[in-house]
């Protein structure tokens, strides 16, 4: 028996069954995925105190991935699962230095190019350090052939000139580069110094975020929408889901677990099982009646989750047609964090666009506490200080606010887990929350085989001594 | 008359046409697209002393760009040619961080992966700066708040401990990272010291290629191809365009231009025309009868062109299925420098490897030297020490040496334009050689619109003096 049909639920019933046992998935919902979601055209993004429907104009590009959006080309797990289901991939950019890094208290509010701020930096950094190095500060350090090797490194590094001096570089760019591409060639623009980036917000994580293992190029996407996953997934336990059935008790028995729930009917239905594995996120696990061990209780009842929200519009392609800017994020340190551009579809003539995407945080829980029109106006707000033609252009905004989602009520689990990490009795317990990869995918399939493995652990212990 | 039909020569015919010209476009071979090209299955590599054909299987993903291969977001005109004709993009990626750093000379002749370099490289620039700082050594250059506020950036930016020390990070990846993916988070890698990471040859450029202007992301490619920028330019003129007509000579005559070519069936043929723009590549020009000023005919030939070389084979995705390398380059300080990844197709049996890429130099003019299948042999015996599957799964390689190709004569111009840049009399001349973004499309058509501002100047000028 396994509760919840998102990516670790799944994961666990493709295996299992694969390994011999039979599997049951209740889902609570009408399809599969738990937070892999794709929103189009007509879609209904259900909220505890809100209901939207999605205005986007029918297209197969104009698609909103609410969840997880990219996969490391080292999540070996899922990116094995796309091989194998035919899930079509392509790239899809973090760290795109045509976008731009923005706060309303640095440069007067105008946005920064970020392969100006990344430049600026390198070089700052690569001059500080020649000058330590050849007024001979670091010699208790080095010796006289590494500080020979680390300046000729260091010039490249950040290229500096002949001197060791950050004079200018056109890994800046030039003057314009914020409207217009290649046309300005002759004049670099002047360097920065470091003393004064740093006094900026700027490199607090976002000048470092695509240095992450998880963030690193190459990042992918599925074509068409993330829960092409999701759906490639569903077709290979298909027959193994119980949609609609809302689990209501979680039992500890004798030998194995009882589960109660209302079926599509409504109608309260008993299920017994050997085992279960219960991948239901922690809020949600919280209310749900169980004779838990209060150590395993408590894990829940305290497990914390992100505040994610994101708020998507269709809008013409104005970032590609007026600056440039072809997919990757800006960042800005007003409450919407990030704006993502379209990493397919370039040219066409509109894109989904998201306004905003915070992870956590005061902001987080803010954006959630708003309503749908009050996310979108203070949204387009906010983004319109970046790109001033998110008023007017950007329509049909549509948001999500995850803890406030049924059957998820978080983005993805903080907390560290521990007493979730071994079973009660016959209880497993799966799901993104509980790996070393929350918040990914790849986490809640490698929950999955612990779960797994945990079973068959205990399954064949149970063999030996019966 | 324009001679040649490579984006130059094409984007002049179509926009002095748009200005109400009469265009003739006099092109050697029997397709338009200069050296705007891309190989599939049956096609022919004709070089001057050797023919290949192409043994691809048939299949649309099998294709080799054997000449430009990306196109930097801020190549404003070529991408706005690319959004009027439809081309369709798709992001290609230089810095992949899963892909590999390879000499033979460095670590046993063992690969390394770009992430581990990088961080590496990152962490200890981070941390030499910190302790020359924290030893007030840079006390002449930065104030105390200067110093905490570069202090704590240091931190993030190389993934510093709490001490400023650069310890270990996942940045750099976990064991095994170099087979596998995401299994093992237990075990950070152990950091490597700059002193010794800079005795290695992978800071030389390879480190910061994609920091340059022109290389840093988001770079982009044509879905299918190149060549369906130069089939999409090649659909606007093509009934401007005359192919197959060799041309044996240019001069200049009292009121334009005459050339003298031989047409399809070797027939001497004369053309006369008000105004010539040549985009014909300075070696093969060099070597055509002209009347030009001496300054002119002496620039044409000295001027430099790189011996870029390139050799793509057929293979199942090794790099993905055993490596998790969607993508991007490995570099290597061998002659083959670059091993390039297909950044589409992920996943499919088959794809388009390229073995070698030599962008000029000893390493280039060496493989230009051989015959095809020596290229190939020796490719295959330097790659199987960075990819050991390249001998065995590697197949239907084929070559091209720019410089050995006709009409062409070398992959881009390297000398600095001056002379060309004047027209001489009612003669000019374009092409990507006498821009400032030589090797690039862009510069073609750049230096296309340059001609046109040239020869439209003079036509007004006349015709008030007239």
């Amino acid at each position: 028996m396994i509760l919840g049909a998102g990516i670790a639920g799944m994961t666990t019933a493709l295996e299992m069954t694969r390994l011999g046992y039979s599997c049951t998935i209740l889902e609570a919902q009408t399809s599969a995925g738990g937070r892999v979601r794709t929103i189009r055209s007509g879609d209904v993004v259900d909220e505890i105190d809100s209901m939207q429907t999605c205005q986007f104009d029918v297209d197969d590009d104009l698609y909103f991935n609410a969840g997880p959006s990219r996969i490391a080309q080292h999540h070996e797990f899922l990116l094995g699962y796309c091989r194998d289901f035919g899930v079509e991939l392509e790239t899809f950019t973090n760290d795109n230095r045509g976008a731009w890094l923005h706060s309303p208290n640095a440069f007067g509010g105008q946005p920064q190019v970020a392969r100006r701020l990344i430049a600026d930096t390198r070089g700052g950094i690569a001059e500080l350090l020649s000058t330590a190095i050849s007024q001979n500060a670091l010699d208790g350090e080095l010796t006289a052939t590494d500080k020979a090797n680390i300046l000729a490194m260091l010039q490249q590094y950040g290229d500096l000139d002949i001197n060791n001096n950050y004079a200018a570089t056109p890994r800046a760019g030039f003057p314009g580069q914020e409207n217009v591409g290649s046309r300005q060639r002759g004049e670099l623009l002047s360097p920065r110094q470091l003393q004064q980036i740093v006094t900026d917000f700027f490199w607090e994580f976002r000048l470092s975020f695509s240095q992450g293992f998880d963030q690193q190029p190459t990042m992918l996407q599925p074509v068409g929408g993330m829960d092409r996953v999701a759906r490639a997934f569903e077709a290979q336990v298909v027959n193994n889901i119980v949609y609609q059935a809302v689990v209501t008790e979680i039992r500890k028995t004798e030998n194995g677990a009882r589960v109660v729930y209302a079926d599509r009917f409504g109608t309260p239905t008993t299920m017994d099982a050997d085992y279960c594995v219960v991948t239901i996120p922690a809020p949600v696990l919280a209310t749900i009646a169980n004779n838990f061990s209060a150590a395993h209780q408590a894990e829940v009842a305290g497990f914390q989750y992100s505040s994610a929200v994101r708020i998507a519009f269709q809008s013409p392609r104005f970032w590609e047609q007026d600056h440039n800017i072809y997919g990757g994020i800006s960042w800005t340190d007003q409450d919407i964090t990030q704006i993502w551009y379209p990493n397919y579809g370039f040219h066409r003539t509109n894109g989904i666009i998201i306004g905003a995407y915070i992870f956590d945080g005061p902001s987080g829980a803010a954006f959630t506490g708003l309503g749908p029109q009050q996310r979108i106006d203070t949204t387009l707000a906010q983004a319109s200080n970046v790109h001033a033609q998110m008023t007017g252009l950007a329509m049909h905004g549509i948001s999500i606010a995850w803890s406030k989602v049924p059957f998820q009520m978080g983005g993805w689990g903080t907390s560290d887990a521990s007493v979730l990490l071994a079973a009660d009795d016959n209880i497993f317990f799966a799901g993104e929350h509980l790996s070393l990869l929350q918040g990914w995918q790849e986490g809640a399939i490698q929950s999955a085989y612990f779960a797994i493995d945990g079973v068959v652990d205990r399954d064949v212990n149970a063999s030996l001594l019966g």
